[in-house]
């Protein structure tokens, strides 16, 4: 794939000084929507819910997502008269629809949606006669693999980027509604035209979901015992396959030509890979190995720069992917403590971590079944580590760096 | 790819009596080999080191890893005579020219090694005349991105296979004594052949690592922009890329055939997801869209079978990943709880748990920067949900399930 000019998403600084929208409908409570909904409510926003399934608006209610409005999409604006945004939180192929009835509906001032894709809502929304005007496509770079109103979370969009693109442009004055809406939500606004969101997403997002799935399903006939060798590696790289298949099929084929582009050149890498491999015969160093391959190859010379330039431009391409949560990645440190695994431990090392003033950052916990420890590994700033460790060390805690 | 035939490790309970090691050679003090000493020195096992970088071995050495000996391969046994075994911690076709050099200076009663093929060094070592009936393979399932003797951990294969392929068939006495160094380690010993392991570790590890790397390489040359919006899914599919290429072209080209086979598959499922969307056409819905595609394909018709099923198959085979550490999936209850960022509060949230009898099998937390709130997801057993719940509600902490 050739490279793309390096752009990056434009600021919108401008936007900043906009206060956050007042009233917001959202029509879909799954994830996403009831996410959004969570993050508004306790920065005081008055929030409304549709869904075409009265149970997950309900669900979401409950959890104190806002008030349901009748109806998938409601007939006619909330108490108050129309919104200042309705978030159409639906699946790609539903945003046009959605978005004619809605404006019909005379719901909002504003509309936008939340689909990975761009392009395809847009499109499908003019041929449909939308008011293009009134309607500002937004995406949040947001996901679990969980789905529904019960997973979601009120910081799902804590500084993650979320996408606008005003394509065709709307009026500044919508751009600026939709992203003091990204930014209540606790999100960094960013605009970007749709045909660059959508090569972009296909690239970070889409592809590598399709890589994710394929390397998954050569494990659904696998061996008990092939399985049992299964590592951290193969979990992370098949973690995201475990998606919804039928949403996932759709976001897929709405965003059907950059993410070929990217599988086929992936596709590629990959059977030269292959190829290279299988020539090099199954057992070099041994003299003439039973060559399985039709042509035995070189053996295991020149054929293995195929990879080595594969793994290299992997580990060149690894590095470039800025730090957690798209922020910067900033300086932590780990500290490493081996903990008994009964009720009660964790209570008593975070009490002594509390009892020093050290804030843990992040807390992961490795535990090996059947055996009686586990070990923590504690996130804090790099100036709380003498101080952790110290007060660990005095209340008797075994303490790596 | 074909089914393999079902069959697990063959379990090695027989073995469970053999006593640990007392005293053991370790040449390649690298992560493996160093982890391997730091796991037996705390059992009380006598640990001499050798690496043919001395500032390695030293570096072992300091962080409590045993006592070098001098020579990349030394030139006799320890003092006290030959050790019971020694561990040959190098790259795959280091193992049979090490091998053969550790036998001619009688270091050890038993030999075997850690590479992650194992077909490859067995027959180079029978071609280099090597005395078989001392030699029993291995390969412990646990590694790291880092490497070198500072990413060493004692607790690295706690809970984790440590497959043993005694092929062709050492003695009983000899697979016996690599199962207690195993043990010793804190890893689950299983005795599988050769061919078989180095068949199970293409598909779980050795293929999953070409695949992120292959996904990253796309990321080399990728703008500013689209990396902007890399989430976790990214990350987590592209994890293992970042791992030493160079040895991991020697690990990969030592077992080819076996990774080709893999590769192969997973590039031909890419390569038919990658028609099947250019085919649907740009933007189904729209009516003609500009088609980029030589043939404009049905339009989101039959072709997103291909696709479909892939994601389906990748759902289906993700499940059959076992838990955590390769034991088997138990079922386990999350339950969320947002807690203010602030030191002291997590030690009250797991002094409540644990004054209720509750223990907490794993927690993650999400942390909002910016924010004064953070959601701990808490993993317990399915009986103690209500409990646990019960008594943070107690305390009047905010509990979602």
């Amino acid at each position: 794939m050739s490279a793309p000019a390096q752009r990056t998403p434009a600021d919108l600084t401008q936007a900043a000084a906009t206060p956050a929208p007042a009233r917001v409908i959202v029509i879909g409570t799954g994830l996403i929507g009831t996410s959004v909904a969570l993050a508004l409510r306790p920065r005081g926003v008055a929030v409304w819910l549709a869904d075409s399934d009265p149970a997950a608006a309900r669900l979401a209610a409950d959890i104190g997502a806002g008030t349901v409005l009748p109806g998938d999409v409601p007939a006619g604006p909330p108490p108050g008269g129309p919104a200042d945004v309705a978030v159409l939180a639906v699946p790609p192929q539903a945003v046009a629809p959605t978005l004619a009835r809605a404006q019909a509906a005379g719901l909002a001032r504003w509309y936008t949606d939340v689909a990975s894709v761009k392009t395809l809502p847009v499109r499908q929304a003019q041929a449909a006669g939308c008011d293009m005007a009134s309607f500002v496509p937004g995406h949040p770079l947001s996901g679990r693999e969980r789905s529904g109103p019960a997973a979601a979370r009120a910081d799902l969009f804590l500084g993650r980027p979320w996408v606008i693109c005003p394509d065709p442009p709307a009026p500044a004055a919508g751009l600026r509604a939709i992203a003091a809406l990204a930014r209540t939500c606790g999100a960094e606004p960013a605009e970007v035209t749709a045909a660059e969101h959508d090569r972009w997403v296909a690239l970070v997002s889409h592809a590598p979901h399709v890589l994710s799935a394929a390397m998954a399903a050569r494990l659904a006939d696998a061996s008990d015992g092939a399985l049992s060798l299964a590592g951290q590696g193969l979990r992370d790289v098949t973690r995201i396959a475990a998606g919804d298949t039928g949403l996932w099929t759709q976001i897929l084929s709405a965003n059907a030509v950059p993410v070929a582009d990217v599988l086929a050149a992936v596709a590629a890498d990959l059977a030269a890979v292959a190829e290279a491999l299988a020539d090099t015969g199954p057992y070099p160093g041994t003299g003439a190995g039973p060559g399985t391959s039709s042509s035995p190859g070189p053996g295991g010379g020149p054929d293995l720069k195929v990879l080595a330039a594969l793994l290299e431009q992997g580990g060149a391409g690894v590095a470039r992917i800025p730090g957690k949560r798209g922020a910067p990645a900033r300086a932590e440190a780990a500290v490493q403590v081996v903990i008994p695994d009964r009720p009660g431990e964790l209570a008593r090392l975070f009490q002594a971590a509390g009892e020093a003033g050290v804030n843990i950052e992040d807390i992961g916990i490795e535990h090996s079944p059947g055996l009686p420890v586990g070990v923590a590994e504690l996130t804090v700033h790099p100036e709380a580590v003498g101080r952790l460790t110290e007060a660990l060390a005095a209340n008797g805690w075994p303490v790596r760096r």
